[in-house]
């Protein structure tokens, strides 16, 4: 989908829902304890971070279910904000993950998530808008300092409509 | 692998094992915020709890984040409490992972491993002491309390000798 260039009422938009997307987020005990902050968004990816502090295991080196969990999040994320660009409100879940660890992640966790090759926006939206129901894959992974991906999660969403 | 009724003595140094585990793994703090407990453990199969307080999302059930993490580890202390009694030192990783979230959880949490079909542990063993290193499939899962699985996860781990 090609977006136009966004007018400042969008970008402020955008942040505003940003920033209310990471409260929400931040309210839930669990993420609250990853200790994450959304750092970018456009409207073909998300951007998640959170300190090795927060979420180091035995090992120094970053604890595999908070890499899973920053991505799962970041894929739920950007779903949830392109609903509500697109007016829906929707309920949407993580249907399966399939979660590849590939290196030891010894700085702060980076989550990128976009949309898996082949899928479509508008297709989502459509579907979603005449059934009430739509499913989506994502890509997201885990971003090391050097370059290269220290972890990958393509993961299923199901979008429920509400009303 | 059929195993003799256990001595006293032999109940004593796993439950001191399983108290040991559940001490390093409480010392990360993402698994502290998990506030997980060791429940249950046999040479075959490891339980874990955590409380759904500490675990839950914007919809009052788990979150997924800590579905997947708590199934991680029990798969993870399992495959470290076989080789612990096979007296071998390794250093244990988990691999990748295929999840898949059926059901929403609003009850505690409560998490069991177990070797996947077809998987042997005398065939790790021996590939890990003749190789260094060794790989085994994992399955866990999240029990409802009404019964069923609320989740499910396959993975593999990754176990290289130490010294």
């Amino acid at each position: 989908m090609t977006d136009t260039i966004p007018s400042p009422a969008t970008e402020a938009a955008r942040a505003a829902r940003l920033r209310e997307l990471e409260s929400e987020l931040l309210a839930m005990p669990p993420v609250a304890a990853l200790d994450l902050r959304i750092v970018e968004s456009d409207p073909d990816h998300l951007r998640l971070q959170a300190p090795l502090a927060a979420n180091v295991n035995d090992k120094g080196c970053a604890f595999g279910g908070s890499l899973t969990s920053l991505m799962t999040l970041a894929g739920w994320g950007l779903v949830v904000l392109r609903l509500a660009e697109a007016g829906l409100t929707a309920e949407v879940f993580v249907a399966d993950s399939e979660v590849r660890y590939r290196a030891p992640v010894f700085a702060d966790l980076d989550a990128v998530a976009r949309l898996a090759e082949g899928e479509s926006w508008d297709a989502f939206l459509d579907t979603l808008r005449n059934r009430g129901r739509g499913r989506l894959t994502v890509d997201a992974g885990i971003v090391l300092p050097e370059g290269g991906m220290a972890a990958q999660a393509r993961s299923r969403y199901v979008a429920i409509l509400k009303g």
